[in-house]
């Protein structure tokens, strides 16, 4: 199940290559270069971060009840919940085993104590975001506070674990190693607000994603936030009825868009993350970083805002 | 969710004290202690191996489709599985950062590195344990030897880490620390034969399980895998075609037990329960250990094969 979910095998066994971005993994690398590091000492920390994001990509798909992921059949709609529940559970105990590898590749012991509490803690942020995220589905009351807290830990958390990780392997000091890991949260934030705009508007041919999927399974992404709290007299009333049914049917997804458009949510959404990616990049251009990997961490925080999919 | 299912809470967030028996900390303790430790200093490795046990215990009743645990709704009756699943996700994560705790009570931080790739071990094994333990279900050729595998695995790895985690803050020799481990799997396989015996022999009003259930999922516990082994000729047939079924009836779940009776599957599991106690309390034995701790062991291992419940 897990060879199959990481893209290395097909769903008998055969070998596959449908392998994801690995981009968690490559923050790591790159900000363990970026102080002065040697990338391959970084190595287990990358793959245990890579690692839980997988374990909580195949939970999710179970909590949302998604049958494909990149034009491939989830874990749990070939081998049942059960089994991916487990699958799930053994990704999250194999992360912490890839972490405790950094010992034998020469980080002290008390570093790799320091780095196994900084993946369990923020492991934990991210389950937390995922359960807050779930209990925003049947809630009215969601404000664009609400929801950027919720992003920060759901997608934040686990960016801001890839860079701090790198920047600890790497030898950086304390001090770098936080302020790493809050640009990585930044960015972390950022990429979910994108990754919800995609949910809204994006092209399925290039996302893999059914159009308005977000919108149908009535998520608070922070288009509908942002527009639930705009919104005022009659299309606010529209706007709560459509998210007070069970399902939406088609025409409730056009007027939720609609409402979307009027309220300018697409715009405010792009803008909130283009600030978070300003903010990151001139935080990164504050430290006393190695140029390379610093350009390329730049590049990789451009990526992630202009990405279509 | 997870004080609620710990038992300190109600559903309603009110004090409550519903809690278990803490078997697993209670022998990370007493195994510190066995070995001359001061168990105090193993609290924090004794709490994560019972909040490993916890997350396997909502996770398992999501699998299993559990809406009772003694007496209580399970976490997925109440807030959905989706909730349950991160619930269990959380309690894993806090499971380790309670491990790294061990360093805060003067632990050495080597030894805290080796603890936590203890956990990782033991709780990955946990997890191919239950994966295995739900493939039986829909497999035939299940063997008596599969059978201790997987159980060894499901509850054998969770009480070897219990005893090792003990031994290893408790400042243990190696061989020590590998003797204890071992004796533990020996108990929690012995344990686990032990619940299968009660699972289809147990008084319902003393183990909070309805009776037969087990039978009536079409469990592959260990007196229905003896079974399957041992039936000949008609009797073979007709508990092959019981278990084939979508569902056993009542009528069909009566036809087992006639087939387990017959074949004298309860003795066969309690022997088999009783000789590794029997291995577990001699090699116990065998080990230089402090009087009282060591014999409270004894008694817990006693304990463990003698209830019922």
């Amino acid at each position: 199940m897990i060879r199959y979910h990481l893209g290395w095998e097909d769903e008998q066994g055969l070998p596959d290559d449908a392998g994801g971005k690995a981009l968690r993994a490559s923050l790591c690398m790159l900000a363990s270069e970026a102080v002065g590091g040697d990338s391959r000492r970084a190595l287990p920390a990358a793959a245990a971060v890579e690692l839980v994001h997988n374990f909580s990509l195949i939970h999710d798909d179970i909590q949302d009840r998604d049958s494909e992921r990149h034009d491939r059949l989830t874990v749990w709609s070939i081998w049942g919940e059960a089994q991916a529940i487990n699958a799930g559970d053994a990704l999250l105990a194999l992360a912490r085993r890839s972490l405790m590898g950094l010992a034998d590749r020469g980080t002290p012991p008390q570093v790799v104590n320091e780095a196994a509490r900084v993946l369990d803690g923020r492991t934990l942020e991210m389950v937390e975001g995922q359960t807050l995220d779930i209990s925003f589905e049947g809630m009215f009351e969601v404000t664009v506070a609400d929801y950027m807290d919720m992003a920060g830990r759901k997608s934040g958390a686990l960016f801001d674990c890839a860079l701090s990780l790198g920047a600890l392997a790497g030898g950086a000091a304390p001090q770098v190693i936080t302020k790493l890991g809050q640009i990585g949260r930044t960015l972390g934030t950022a990429f979910q607000v994108r990754d919800d705009v995609l949910g809204v508007w994006g092209d399925p041919r290039v996302t893999g994603k059914p159009r308005g999927a977000d919108i149908r399974r009535r998520k608070k992404s922070l288009p509908v936030v942002y527009a639930l709290e705009q919104a005022e007299g009659v299309m606010r009333d529209e706007l709560r009825h459509a998210y007070n049914k069970a399902e939406l049917s088609e025409d409730d997804a056009v007027l939720v868009l609609q409402c979307l458009d009027e309220t300018g949510a697409r715009q405010y959404c792009v803008s909130v993350a283009q600030e978070s990616k300003d903010v990151a990049v001139s935080a990164l251009g504050e430290l006393t970083l190695h140029a390379d990997p610093a350009a390329e961490l730049r590049e990789t925080a451009e990526f992630l805002l202009d990405r279509d999919y």
